[in-house]
């Protein structure tokens, strides 16, 4: 496929996830974490004109200088405006002028790809994709976020498939003592933080070969697991206390039974599935209350190629920390990764939210340990 | 004009407002204070749907029982669903589907109209009109915010008429000592807090037939009133040391002038014309940098048939009290104004947004000290 | 008496106010209104130097001039010495060091006062005497705070008298409608906000002989008073959810009885005594649940002639404002009263706290409506 | 030495480290991290008493019960007295009435040491004196808070010796590739979290002989890497503007010099030593100005036996997590090390305020990336 066709691709598939929205889904922004999706279609739009059209493409007319201020991801203040522009107060650039600021763009980007560009063009330019990726990934969070915390709970699209994983009738999976390569080797698209490929020593460890289901999950609930700090990081109990934790996220208890919002509305919990949107410090509790223990992501990765992964992002005991010889891009890309290394939590695997193609063994995605509207879950180790 | 009639002419007062706005306008909700458009006419409909349809018409069909959830401004939890809905996090229901709400309670409204309403629910209705009037006002307080907080400032309506305010060139407005009777006499609506009409005792004042102009003001910020903690409140020293507070909301100091966002968009200061959007910390420090004082309420109400007034709401030194004989209605309507009466401070008069005919001599507004979105002023006395 | 001996008297006072405490019960700040004992003593130590000493007492020497960061209650930053400061965070100096500050100060205080101070200094000094005064009641409530939030409830001292105040068996007072005059007249000393004596118009009203019993006030608990909104002001109801306040301050419920702290210790509740330790929130509820209300200011001070008072500060109805023609003194001086004129309420009478001499008919006390640390109580009207 | 005058020997140097300070010294709390110095005269007297004697010791008699409220480091509620116990509000116990009850406790052990414990109980006694020995180190820098943050800049003492820290000229030490065994091997104490030894594969690195100095640290410092955010990890950045940092902590620019608060009072900053009192994040920084790094914890073990190390604790790049077969004991001994295992940050060697013999090569400290108050300090690797 040529680079115009992946362009095109991933803008539409960005499109494609925000069809089933009306109007005013796109413009909220109900906590710090989640991004209005208009900011997510003009950001990944910002990128391109910012990174490629304007350094590169002769000619090129900016769409709107204002929109710097708007969709810069790093704008605090500038000059006297000093004006609150958290993402959510904003109503305008609409979303209708998005549309157009990302036809614009789009248009511009067909003409410029028309010539061949150079290397580091084409390296930017995959970039691009995989940031506006990830954006997408983003996306469903914020969809989610927003729509299951409407009082009215209303359906994302009935339309939507939701993943089906099947229970694995297997042994746990052991793992020799050893050294063990990990991170990226190869000639495709990483990013910075999954190089350098380096040697690691493991212990001999085992690990499930599924991740922890709901009814699972339910037991430690069951077990009275979110009053007995016993199990808990200190952080953890406070943050269970604080915020009054009882459940995963999206969870309620009405007349007897458990629901929790899907993208299809208000449905009772699915036993059989694997838990999602549990903070790593319920992860981890979960596990301390089983006597067992999350993988790092080094086992994780050494592992991974015998168990199936892929539908939910997987807590690990792992610190998002840098890999031997890790050094930062210069310049604004290589602002990318690295200013993120510290008190984050690695997560491996992939989720149903990522987009086909961008999931890989290496990826290493990272949250703050009590962040829950992500698609995740849990695999024991021990 | 009959009852229908009203009705009709209130509701669409309210719509007529919104006219000029985006769907996206109508969604946001930059600060705690400010309600988002779309939720100011599902809550003002909700008012004729609860207190009025709902008891009164027989066999009134509910629009749907959600809405009680999103539009009762007193709703914070109900059953097992405790969920965060603060307004601005809300983007259903959508902006066309609570126009469709409007329209089904106009429908009903009318049809139960068409009968004389008993002298109960005529109380009632009325208190229904001045409810929604007083929403009218928020609306554009709310509307400008929403705007003029963008960084982009776009206008809210070209159209808009900005009132012009003449410079009365006429003495100070002598006021003897004696007994005074203010508060609401007559048969028409007045609010609650507005009764009983009552004696007070005034000593000898003066007070000035002109409000304060942006020329005046601007003589404090540049003799450096903002940095000079004696004429102001302890708390009023805080509050702009806490916010940084520098000039009056909305203006904006660009390239040695200055600047502020009106209806039209951002636009030089007009001098000429009373200042606005100061708090009443800003109006006190500016009368005692004056070596003057803000009129009381009773002052005010004294000296009001003076002068020209209604175009911005004026800070009173006066507390929101209740006035003697103050009670309480019973029930939900009950509730309207005396659980305010702490921590308040009065403003007389009315402003440039005051929907025609719901201003009055004796109409005691009420915010707390550090507000400034409101369209007010300053009046100065001795 | 003469200057010197009422001199002697106000510093003796505020030393044997302190005599019963540990080294270590000087130190501590438990919340941020509550200021060390140490504090007070260096404070108004601090007055008499600063305002007196040093300008008017040829060839004094300032004991430390550090000090002046330590015991300037306006101090916040000074040069490059940007510290924290918050009074109980602050070891040294010691208690020692200060007793040693004021017997230096004292010292030079007599040596000055050995001549006739001019009438200017005289007034400063009267001045100084009240100001001591005002310190040594906050210094009880501040004692009792610190030892009464001790899980150890240490008693002050067992000698410490408490008031006894018997309850008058005598109907209402009732006052006439009418013209009265309030505020100071005479020629000792009062605040500037107790001037000027002027004129105001009250409606007839009728006010209670007695203060609300802790036995009345328990019958609104026990009514689940503070469960039940409609009895609260809006931010009333906030801050007891907030707080998740259920009584008044120092109250326990310990094996089904009612407990608290006082200057012996951890004691039953006295029902006949009055209730103090309530918020102005509390008392607004309490009078709003027995369909009662609280009396203004001028109400209470034109009856007060009629019942006894002095046990309790009475919260009254009245926000804290300025009376007609008030104006500050120049200087630091100048700032004693008038920047407090915002969002406070005024409480009438004295507390059993109140130094000897020091109540007066027309003072003016006032707190913020949320503070229940000092002693004060409940007077009805109607 | 045997087990009682091991005893004796730690809880004298508790002792002796508070012997300098005056009794107001001991009380304050001047922010969360920091405890009053007779927090910790009774919280590791509680210690031995709780899990020693009156479980051990037959007919042991508690000195006042009480007294678990107020030193058991997990104390928030007891029954219905639901009371405020910031450890800085308590101004009871007194000093005094600390000592008396390590005297008592003293007694108590010495009694209870006549006959030689058991295993168990000699484990737990060794776990008391390393655990006492954790809070000596504790007093230090508590002291060094509450001294050094008072205006007043009081000193320790005169006689406190200062650690001398010769600068080594040698080459960077080179460490090869290869599996390396680290964490605690051997017959002594050690912490669970040193547990177990274990294999990890380190690639070739080189480490500095010396840490950083003062002076090599101003350079950063006039560098203005205190305003680039280049250097700093997204949190860092926000950590430095939300708290305005702009030199390590005690440092003060007076005059044109720069001057630190040391135990001796204020001086002028001693350019040779190392830097010290610096958060993680400005140690991150400052290696990422110069364009390296920080040591990973395994890197340190495995080079610190070729460079002199134990003046000041060294932040490294390692995140606080459980080696390879941690368990947690049981009981509450078993909260001792692993509920702390997430956001913080490794630091390996030693400070001046580490007790004698409780350093040790595989030793695991570990904090929060903001702290500063702590003996730290950086030493680059690549």
């Amino acid at each position: 496929m040529d680079l115009i066709d992946c362009y095109y691709n991933v803008r539409q598939h960005t499109e494609a996830i925000c069809s089933p929205l009306q109007t005013e889904d796109y413009v909220v922004q109900p906590v710090a974490d989640v991004s209005p999706p208009k900011w997510h279609l003009g950001h990944t739009t910002w990128f391109f004109e910012t990174f490629i059209l304007k350094p590169y493409f002769m000619g090129y007319q900016e769409f709107d200088p204002d929109y710097n201020f708007v969709f810069n991801s790093y704008y605090e203040t500038v000059g006297a405006r000093v004006i609150r522009t958290d993402r959510g107060n904003l109503s305008r650039p609409s979303v209708a002028d998005i549309f157009k600021y990302r036809a614009y763009v789009d248009k511009a980007m067909a003409d410029f790809l028309c010539a061949e560009p150079s290397a580091d063009v084409k390296e930017l330019l995959i970039l691009g994709f995989n940031h506006e990726q990830q954006h997408q990934e983003l996306l469903y969070y914020d969809i989610k976020y927003i729509l299951g915390n409407n009082p009215l709970f209303p359906a994302y699209s009935k339309e939507y498939k939701s993943p089906r994983i099947a229970h694995v009738d297997a042994p746990w999976i052991s793992i020799a003592e050893g050294v063990y390569e990990v991170g990226f080797a190869g000639d495709g698209f990483c990013f910075d933080n999954e190089l350098n490929r380096h040697k690691v020593y493991l212990n001999a460890f085992q690990i499930s070969p599924n991740q922890v289901t709901n009814a699972e999950y339910l037991e430690f609930i069951n077990a009275n697991g979110y009053h007995d700090f016993r199990y808990w990081h200190m952080e953890g109990w406070a943050w269970v206390n604080d915020n009054k934790v009882e459940c995963p996220m999206y969870w309620h208890f009405i007349d007897g039974e458990w629901y929790n919002y899907t993208f299809h509305g208000l449905e009772k919990v699915n036993m059989e599935a694997p838990v999602t949107h549990i903070s790593y410090y319920e992860a981890y509790a979960y596990a301390s209350w089983r006597g067992l223990r999350l993988p790092t992501e080094f086992e994780w990765e050494v592992a991974a190629p015998q168990f199936k992964w892929g539908k939910s992002w997987e807590w690990t005991e792992s610190a998002y920390l840098p890999y031997p010889g890790f050094s930062k891009a210069p310049g604004a890309i290589g602002e990318y990764n690295g200013k993120f290394m510290v008190n984050q939590k690695v997560l491996r695997g992939a989720s149903e939210a990522t987009p086909q193609g961008h999931e890989r063994l290496t990826y290493r995605n990272f949250f703050h340990p009590n962040l829950r509207w992500l698609f995740n879950g849990i695999r024991l180790a021990k």
